[in-house]
């Protein structure tokens, strides 16, 4: 159970919300301007190939359940968007390199046709891996061809469209990432696909940051050329009403985490919703997913091991708990509610998601642990919270970055949310049912893909993104 | 497409919110008197009986899916309420009639103890019809002569008790009814079990009235006595942020609800969130629940019938549309939006639920059609809105009664909410998740059970409650 | 394990096969006449009627898998059999009573027409029990005047009918027992319906008797006057090579069915087909259908109860092991070759349909354990077998009689079968797919309806009939 | 519908069965000498290679069904077979490659120990592809070192092994094939594997041939050295009792076939057995698998394409159909009974699996159409039958090769059958239940795989397989 310690934060004067943006941002013009995009452009589109370098043909085909999809695809369905909806509208010159791939790798934009079911994705062998690299060299030409010969006016048109298209594949290099890992955890070998991490120390102490509440600006204005990139579904900028409350300084970590499990967390439906509860019975969970207790009982993880993408490892106890449904969550919340500490209980819970972005919205996401600049070259892997002298000295760790954090909020439209027309309206919306939101980005999010204005959404039993959570309270 | 016709109605004051029950219900002490509660208690019983009275011991039997229960079910387990929150725990004369019912008639109390399987709840031939008859004999009696013995300590301490199992049978009395309709529409023959409604007239013009935003007060304080009854969930009583919005002055008619279908509604995924396009497809969806298109097509249904109560019967233009999905009132709000009217569109939406709240704060829940006094003994179907005098003046017809109204609202704690302890504190919080508000009841509703505080919630599929709709848009 | 004792009873001369039904039948035309046959008909309705008897409207509905049907269903099934092959087509006098009746209880005819959903037989509640009941009535009083008004040429071409239709409502009747007794089995009160049995002496030794192989003539030669009533899958009259064989003088019992047990054969592939073994996991079985380990652990029944229509009670060591699947029948055959019986091991297996079949032709049905003369009226469950000076001095026990035993051999068309022409045609031809053969009739099955050459067939995972095994081996 | 013209061939004296192996094949101890078995060896683990030569490493990985699995896990486990039962408990100079292809190559057998989930085969990338061939080609030098090394003791004890191993991964070439075509089935490009084949003449006229009845032997002696390999299930060597009947002078054409889907084939429950018909609804059953109407109405084929292994191609009047299941065939001889040839109908049937057997017992097997001695080389696709002189003098054509036949025979053992004892003992009878037998090879199976008692069994549903029919009937 977590420790309560409100810490003395300077409040902070609500009345003049801040830009939902850092200034670091690289905004205005120069942002969309051919130079800055094409380089950013060639940055993504090679991470992409960054994270796919260690997997063989073999791991590029496996698809593990319907919600995901095989490496092979997701780097082919992201190179299919730049060519639907940037080349072959906007660019006369650009020649379709097979007009089957219309169908085999569009997602689900109705509006652009059929698609090729998804359970199947992983019964297509052909194009081969091969084949899809160069439909991507293909298409970064053309790309690249067209951004030389575009006209200005052309380029202002186009530009947005590229910028969706960044986003897009930075999106799927995550997809990419948490696929594989699921589809890999099949495999009895365990593989080591990517680096591992080096130890880390001792476990941080739980802080309490307070914050007041009032009446605060959430969302992003949409507006691209000054405030930067943003999905529609984080629009529009809106008055949120806030009450006093506090967040808790860091993630829960993998130690807390055991301790719920050791008070029969997962055998007591008192602490669980309905359908959690559910999932509980009918899935058997009896812990994180990956995790299998095969180790040695007494040491720190109780037996606990993981999969990760590293191989199997011992389950490290100051590490962020990760991969755990929001009902798991939320279980977690209502048992660490019920625990004395130091003689008197508090009530926690999950923040909301306008809570995490009041509090994100004035700290640097670069400052997070996400994939790093070449991804695949360290460890996708979550870190525990730093022990040192800024830590101690207070404050929230760990906001943006490492594992994305569960909220009690519900995927909605924003007030005077209405999607795109088009394609390209489909982005989101469609998907404002059933879903949670969860904030901040995980180490499996590329780097400078993140903000605090950021929606990420879930179904409320899905495990295999790198999801934990970060305790709030009302004051 | 609905005609939009804002209205002049005076702007409402909400600085001051009004009480979130009108002045009619009888509150204070003596609501909770020994012969005021009894003369409810006895009431509210009859009723569950007067809805099974047309019911033979093979209807009683009926269960269609998992999702409800046999008539024969919802008698006894709402006889078990009273039997194991009441009698067991507070009168030390009550004697068990038979402890199997204990594990038979729980539905979902996990503190309590294990429960029969739910779905098999129709494979439980005895007790017979007439045992439960006898059984809820039994613990009336009981529970009339426990009123009548006990000290006034323990009567202050049971009559919230006791009030909670009446709403708490009103709820099964409308499920009572749902799940009939359900199962009997299994039936090649069409049962009509209870009376045909009176006809009606042609369809009311529909308006809009607007409401100002800004901070409101939501939510019911939990004071019974001053406030009367509410379930947990319906508090905190506490602080919203509202926009400018305005209200249809009723909700969406089958002649609106048929033109959506024949503009190709059904079959176009612009309009449906992605889950929801998967239900129309997977459940061959083509118009809401019950209907078959088995009449004469030149009628004003198009050839529509639905199947009710009384009976298959052609659909009726000017009838709310029923038993429709959260899914299919967002898919209609999506494509009214797109409609011209007098050559302009409106983006229309789906209420949130404190916007359908605040309207109905000042309504009186009396003026609601809803299932009679004596239910059962007059059509369980929901009528048309009135065109008269009063309703072509503007303000805000059926908000109470007729049909639920599918809000955009996931059902979630209200800030500060925390579940009762104990098995009580499993009625509502445990499931909030992947449900949506409904407010303002139904046709199926139980006289006298609905106030502006009340919260239903369904998945958002479900479609076999009286469920609606009515739009909303911002000014 | 089954002791062995090959006896020695006189080799029978297969070279004169014997006729394949007893003397005692009532054969030639007077079983066809109008006396004889209407004399049968009102005996075999009324004990349809007798089974119902102790019956609620309640237990009638009950349907608890998608192969059994309420007996609500039966009741009206067998009566709309009467009225759709004998009086629709031959009886210009008849009046249908509902014409919604043909589609209602229609079982699987399709000549006929479309019939309402099996699965969903449970959920329709009108016509009521009491209407079932009349429509018996009506039915039974139009068969009956039209015997007495009949032309004797119309006689002649309708008595088969009759004839058949008698036979299928026994069929109906030990479906109605088993189906009930699965329904039944859901209600944790596990309630009596029927009288329970006389408690029985111990154990019988199983002694072996030996049969000289060669062809014999098996099947029924289809000529009702001359051999009396036979369906027409158990023809044509055909030669069979057999080899020489030995058949276990009676049933394995329960008490040698726990020797499996608890030799661990459950938890043991080896014995198991391959799909029966994916049962055993899927649906984790550890005993026959309705056993419980919930009694006396000391007890000679291993703590093992078992429910039976008297009501849940210890499972009895000497009673024939019952509500056993083909794969549970074969895993002990499987097993019990393995066994050491005085120091040595002896092949055994599940007999063919055609050495049952020999074995049983020249015995008498008569002598077989059924349901009884007013079935209901005593206990519906398997005996064991006798020990007393004629089971002492060997032949074959229960051959006919108190349980059904698995063959080996897979329902299959004889040669040169060929249906009958129209919907009579569908009664079995339709079935001869992944089916296995059982024999001998049950304690379910009605008394008079059994003979030598008669084939049951259920799917190899079914356990819902009065299902056992006796053993075979080579010689 | 065929036409009747049954011939005059020469009658087959009964009395002296015929030895159910052709005179050419190597018999005798040179056939389990080092050299011949090691050629053998070399030859038949060449062809896997052959077989899988054009695949991707991405082809090798698909699995499309829980049926099926990767070309990449058919060739591992034919070398874990050898290494299983081979290497590992009669070399022991034998060291393991990798510990953990035990678990993870192993099919099905119990006895060697657990097994990895067979419907997630398609889930393991690694070991590669690549690791699989090294695998392959360390098996391989291990088994040549150790014939080269082992006593004559040795060797006369493991010759048989290689023997049954070879047999097994000709097996396995075949299954790899047929799964193969199914997973690519999933590809909407239709990739070409193998080579087409060549253009055939027009259709041959179904003659008939007759055989007397009488006692036959059938099955094979298990005698090794004489009479060459055989699997278990092939035996014991038996009397069987046959009756006169026919067989088709060759299987049925796609163009046979194509009157009976005109003629309403698949939307008539009358020729379908019961199971069959709720496949036929339940999979919207058409056409045989991999068929589509997506060509030209008007030519031979009626519009009908089908995916082989050479693309999408027109369905070829002449070719024998294929890829029917036991349903479908026996639906097509239903219906076939019905039709009127020259004025008068046939009862027509499917063959016993002993009719088919004696038919072919004195037949050469190396005339059939098989996949030939380098295979992948040509088409793997069935050839229509000649229409030579041959061919117009009587006789039986392809009773081997070109497509499986359906038998009506379920897959039973033969009298005195007992599986071989521990994980060999596995390989057949536990399948025993609910299979149909088909009988004669297809050209997907390896040349000199293919002898007259080989009993090849699948479920009766199954279609995946290059499996049709013969029409037979009595005479």
């Amino acid at each position: 159970m977590p420790t309560s310690s409100g810490n003395t934060a300077p409040k902070q004067d609500l009345s003049s919300a801040p830009s939902p943006e850092p200034a670091h941002a690289a905004h205005g013009p120069e942002r969309l301007g051919r130079t800055a995009l094409l380089d950013r452009f060639r940055a993504v589109r090679g991470a992409t190939e960054c994270l796919s370098a260690p997997l063989t043909p073999e791991d590029q085909m496996l698809q593990s359940m319907e919600e995901a999809s095989p490496a092979r695809w997701h780097r082919a369905h992201t190179t299919w968007f730049f060519e639907t909806f940037l080349l072959k509208p906007h660019d006369p010159a650009y020649e379709v390199l097979d007009p089957a791939y219309d169908y085999l790798f569009n997602s689900y934009y109705q509006a652009v046709g059929p698609q090729y079911s998804r359970p199947h994705r992983g019964l297509v062998s052909r194009p081969t891996v091969a084949e899809v690299t160069a439909y991507r060299a293909y298409v970064d030409d053309a790309v690249t061809a067209f951004a030389d010969r575009a006209d200005d006016a052309t380029w202002q048109a186009c530009a947005p469209l590229i910028e969706l298209g960044l986003h897009h594949e930075q999106q799927h290099q995550e997809l990419m990432v948490t696929d594989l890992k699921h589809a890999l955890s099949f495999n009895p070998r365990w593989p080591a696909i990517y680096p591992a991490p080096e130890t880390q120390a001792a476990e941080t102490p739980l802080g309490w940051q307070d914050f007041p509440g009032g009446i605060i600006l959430c969302g992003h204005t949409g507006n691209l050329t000054e405030d930067g990139f943003a999905y529609d579904c984080e629009g529009p900028r809106h008055q949120v009403l806030l009450r006093d409350f506090a967040l808790a300084s860091r993630p829960i970590t993998n130690a807390e985490f055991i301790a719920f499990m050791e008070d029969g967390g997962y055998c007591d439906p008192r602490w669980w919703h309905s359908e959690g509860w559910d999932r509980v019975c009918a899935e058997a969970w009896t812990a994180p997913l990956y995790w299998l207790r095969d180790g040695d009982a007494a040491s720190p993880s109780s037996g606990w091991t993981t999969y990760t993408l590293h191989g199997r490892v011992p389950v490290a106890p100051r590490e962020p708990v990760c991969h755990i449904s929001f009902f798991e969550a939320a279980a977690y919340a209502a048992w660490a509610s019920e625990q004395t500490v130091a003689g008197e209980t508090h009530d926690v819970r999950l923040p909301t998601e306008f809570e995490l972005e009041h509090a994100a919205s004035g700290l640097d996401p670069r400052a997070g642990h996400f994939a790093g600049t070449a991804p695949g070259t360290r460890a996708l892997h979550p870190r525990g919270a730093r022990l040192d002298a800024e830590a101690s000295a207070g404050g929230l760790q760990q906001i943006f970055g490492d594992v994305w954090e569960w909220t009690q909020s519900a995927y909605a439209p924003y007030p005077g949310f209405k999607p795109a027309a088009g394609a390209i309206g489909e982005y989101n919306g469609k998907f404002m049912a059933n879903q949670m939101v969860l904030r901040g980005g995980s180490v499996a999010t590329p780097e400078d893909h993140m903000r605090a204005t950021y929606r990420n959404f879930f179904p409320a039993h899905s495990r295999w993104q790198f999801s934990g959570l970060r305790l709030a309270r009302d004051l």
